[in-house]
């Protein structure tokens, strides 16, 4: 729980403003809030920098919005992944402000736009059909503050597409890459750069890809050191975690 | 079967050389002799330009010297891949010319070594490791009668490498390309030639890897066009089929 | 990049035709074409000899038709694969030459019908379910300059039909072998003819085929030394290396 | 139970050669008997023409010897599968005419050799290593009664030599094919015959035939209707399954 | 080929009826004849004892009826199996005594009902689920000329189901066993009877049965020795070989 | 079959209520109830304590309803799970009392609700998109006579949303855990409780989750000793099982 | 943590017996205790009504002689799983009243025989081969305070093995049911009783076993409704999770 | 390349030190060094900031040694992972500062001991068996510079010791999680932190752990967004990779 904001809710109740059957509840859900459906994690902004982010999928309208609604009130930028425009258009009836991402399918809220990363982070594709899975990653990391490159369609074929942007490469605190098929991608740059490299598969190809596992395991057997894998068209994982790296 | 072989028994037979039954009985082995375990297919030479090679792994020494005369009656060049140097013990014993490949593991008898290929063949590794499948390759290419350039250790995590080798590779007719983990390097080798490139996963690598599923898969799903692929340490079948790329 | 393609622009700039910024960025296009969504690669064509082929699937119409663009400023010829009746509409109205192949569902302008093959090309089908993955690697083959000679339905349960083609298989440079379920045809056609044999297992088959996994495992682990393999379905593929063999 | 044996029991007892306690104890008994570490299925003989053959591996020598030995009191022919020769050793110090068959790895007590089969099962093989499978289902078959006929090494990539056994496959009541590797041979033989086939994938083969997964695939998907499939390795089954089609 | 068919066609051309050409056609149509997008393969009839069937999936309207009409040229009856009511609404138009069979999904047309089995085929399922794939097996069977009893229902979990049909299982020359789930059934219907059990697996499940996998791993596991398998939902394969298995 | 039943029975038919036949078919019946499509399994209500419920999946609405009517005739309570509202309009306009519950997609008739439990059943779980197959589980546990306490969205994640449930979880006779994702709760709740706790994975997830198989494999590998797994989504046999164990 | 202990230490200390750090670290280690490699779990004890049992697999000599003292130190019985007799022979050096059980491969030390059980655990093995398995439940159930029954040997191929025994499974409060290759017994089980079931599947098996994932996957979708699961060969859990469903 | 180190080179030549030749090998050498079997990649030190590990594993004593050699002339810092006693026997002899680890199986050479990192990497495991890969990780970061914190043995199913770890989790840069069986350690830790997590499943486990694959899929759904992953057992990897996030 955030110290500050504890002592927000003991003042207000201290000066009167709030009685005390509301300042226990409020306190409480500092923690989390429970409502119903859902147990919104407050906390975790704190422990990790950053408001639970909603995953859409899976998950209704009314159940969305639910879930956003307490979020922003307490935090300037909210996130929704895996979603679609009929979410956004319940959202955007109430949060004028609200933005929506067809490529990336996210729709998100900003208003506090401080930058807080050191460095750099660069996402690359493999293809043209990744970069939906990239967008979602280069926004991710753009809503926490970072600067992005985005790189598009350098996949390993025609190798020098990828060495042309070996400066830009080398001059990123992280580097995002982002592939489907055989995933070989993410190794070369691994082997171009001094800093934590990020591998997305992502469910592009055909036949023996099976939905991205050929890219997943290729990814996971880099033999460049400084790779790290997570879960098929995840974008938002590696923009959240590259975030976290690059953080001043 | 070959014309000239049944003239050959036809003739023998009508000059009263050989008899009937043994004129019948040679004239039904040129398609194959049956030694009990074994139906030696001699006529193979005919359809594939090339005699049966011995798959040594799971046969008996016995088993693997009875069928081993057999071909060497017949055809100058004979091999014995998957073997050890016990059975190459056996082997010498009686045939002082054959040689032994340590890391090969392969016995082989080369008494005609006419050049039969129009280009050269490069065998590419990624690593160290998978020298020994690539060695299985390369000598099985030369013992049907081509020119061979090796390449090892060029992996893409150190992409440098595999460029520094550009020329030699763009002077091949065919490019064998040897990796295990994820299998990504016959993917940059196949966009820097014009020429058909023999993938050849290795079991080479250790958890996700599989034994050579990751790399075999990454292979499959190639975005090189150019790429075919064989069965997981499969180095000799590389090499055969470069050979029949490669023949004038 | 392509030597004759540096040395016209290069006349053309000192002739005045074209200024220096222009004359720069076409030179940088040589080797690749930045158009935002996608690189597209135009010294491919040196380098493997034929255009880059866009594979449609997973990309919009307009991306497609950007890159067609591209690519046909430079090229004679250029295929699209996995493509659809709407796209070829769009196409069609800008290049009246496009034609649309209904079964392989690919799109293709051929201005250029120079030969380029040294022998005749054979695509045989196990079934007739296999035809649409056999058409995509025939069109392909015989765009790009290659006699192609059609087998279709001569799978392995009525073995009289494919040994009655056997003549036809022994007079190709090289066989393409297209089948489902239990991918067995490959290695009886391997053990036919003395040339290259690219195996294309197809998705055809139903329960424990598993999308094709049977089809390619069984030809993964052919019996015939003469087999490689190529991804599922990709017809394409396997196209393009029987043309790569089959180039005088 | 079988009715005679009941009977015997009752007739034993009404003579007074045996009490009450002993006959009730025989006649639960005919269902089957418990001997600790084991209920040994005296019914089933009945029930499937044959008695309980012993599995041997993963049992100790003394299991075996134990549960061998209540079989052998009331059948002429026993059989024990994947077993060695060291509880060969113990077996025949007390069963003089138990033999040991080293290739199938089995011991057998016949002493009933009344010929119960209609017509003749055939037994084939694709290659060399496959015949220890194939033998062990070759014995199993004439334990139970039936001439059976071995055909040894006739995989597809040398087709001629499967066909100039088509007489011998045509005569057949049953056919039973034993493959490793790509599993194809029951297709092609199941396509030369008005028979039903059994397919028996065996573990032979390396890389990508994972233990004979890709075999047993195959054949699941065999384009031939009359072929059904046993587990990997599984020789007893299949002679087992083909001694009762072949019943009179 | 058939003896007296190529007898017919001979005395037909010595007969003036038919002239020369017309003859060496037919002659060679008796084994498989070309309709472009197929080879009807006529020679199966003699070969397996009944004229090729039409596997219906993967193939257009027009294929069907065009193969359909080349099979019912030369034999009664005809299956199509996998089908759908439109393709029964095109087929009706011309053959009035076309079937239409809901349930298992097939068209028939049986001309000539002889008995031609020795005994009774039993069909069993484990659920309500499974019926469709058990009804392909059944009408399969009783189009090749044979009784078959229908048992519905009686999966494992309530014991007491199948044991009240041991006496119908028992008296059957063959059982075919259809499960989804655990596919638990054909181990216990094994061990009831003395004859020939066929294992079906159905894709009928959830969860972890992935599609079938889980029955089939289940049955190529069975305790009992009479058990074969054959693929996922291949009642018609079920059907075939039981009806090979019970021919007189 | 239950002995008072039975005893009803023969007391009607010897008061002369029914006649011989009927009273026959009817103790037949308390056993199953064949109804042509299915065995309805009455004697199982005795066996494990509650009527056959009935999978709806993969039924038809008349089979569903059928089965139904057969169950309601003899117990109080019946459920019908995987269904869906047309199922419950059918079943609605005979009986009146029916409900539908949305999340759980269950239909129920619940007549009697004595409380069978011996303490409280807790259901958990970790997201808001696993709260269906957690109400199927509820439902079940409920209709079966017992307590249920529910606790929604506390995944381990956010650790304290769980700890701060310990008493409840404590205090529970069985515990109820459904996750998808990476099926890590089930651990962490074994570890805080001395009662059994049944874990069931949900196909809640994407990417490498693989439908359900990452929790699945999760579970069944749990360092906590106190855990049992059921199928992917499996709530109703959860909810079962739980009821079994807290029964008095 | 347990109060009367806290009690005790509180008390010792304020007696004097004890000094302050001492106490101190009794209380903390109440929790559990940081012996370097190992951080031992007292407080599970009383989470879940059993000491912390060590795991011996993967765990040297030393380490196990460790835990092992700290455990006793506070706790009557404690149970060593998989492990062999060279750490019986240490072990016993020490505690000379500890057991050794060859056949479960465990190590006990039981001071304290309370029963704790409110009825009967039976334990039931489909073969011969699964005993060790089935043994290392039974040894913990005991060791547990419960009463156990044991039926070896009652697969479902000889289905009256397990009917024989339907009386003494009707009488058990919780039945575990141990098996390998297809793992159909715990579906015959479950039908027959109505308490609940554990199912272990073993990795007794050859071939498409593979190594106990078949009967794992057959045990998952059980249609007997009372059915759970534990990991292969996880006899332990299954006998840990019976014992608490059984708990007076 | 390294600037400085090219200057040094021209700046010998020049002033005469070494000759032309010597220098122009130098300066290629930079780049990678070809001893034949290897290419050792001296460049990828500056590319990433350290020189290239050995791995041990499939290379033999005299490849390593030759390998180790070329590094140590050009880097303070060698390491060697998967390796064995004898192979560090070897070096040892040439190298008196060479160190053996144990548990990690690692040999390094350490001589330049600056601190590298910015703040705390912590290492954790779930077990007591996961040590070993956990210290291979902690070896490596030492090695690169960086103060490691060790917590071994807090699974999930004790949570109350990874609770009592909060403040030192909390304080570190980059925390590594190593956990066999389940795998679910990772997404606690995840939760109670704001910086990146490296997940590291190994494969210690038994039945369906798979040799790490449970982990491996546990990881990778992580439902805690700061989590990425790295192969099985690849305890070097994340001790690189959070070397890379902590570098100063």
């Amino acid at each position: 729980m955030n110290q500050t904001e504890i002592e927000n809710i003991l003042r207000a109740h201290r000066d009167g403003e709030i009685d005390e059957t509301t300042a226990a509840e409020r306190i409480k859900n500092l923690g989390y809030e429970d409502i119903g459906f859902a147990r919104v994690d407050h906390g975790r902004a704190d422990r990790q920098g950053f408001p639970e982010v909603i995953f859409g999928q899976g998950k209704s309208s009314q159940q969305i919005a639910g879930i956003f609604e307490r979020l922003l009130e307490r935090r300037p930028n909210v996130l929704i992944t895996r979603t679609n425009r009929d979410v956004y258009g319940d959202i955007r009836n109430i949060y004028t402000d609200a933005e929506w991402h067809e490529t990336a399918r996210m729709i998100r809220v900003v208003r506090d736009r401080t930058e807080l990363g050191a460095g750099e982070i660069t996402v690359v594709t493999a293809g043209t059909s990744d970069i939906p899975v990239a967008e979602e990653a280069a926004l991710t990391a753009e809503t926490m503050g970072n600067r992005v490159q985005r790189v598009w369609d350098v996949g390993v074929a025609g190798i020098h597409r990828i060495l042309a942007e070996r400066e830009l490469l080398q001059n990123s605190r992280v580097v995002i890459v982002v592939a489907g098929m055989e995933g070989a991608l993410p190794s070369v740059v691994g082997g171009l750069v001094a800093v934590p490299v990020i591998a997305v598969p992502t469910s592009i190809g055909y036949g023996a890809s099976f939905g991205g596992i050929a890219a997943l395991l290729g990814m996971l057997n880099s033999c460049a050191s400084n790779v790290t894998v997570v879960n098929i068209d995840n974008g938002f994982g590696a923009g959240f975690v590259a975030s976290l790296i690059n953080r001043k």
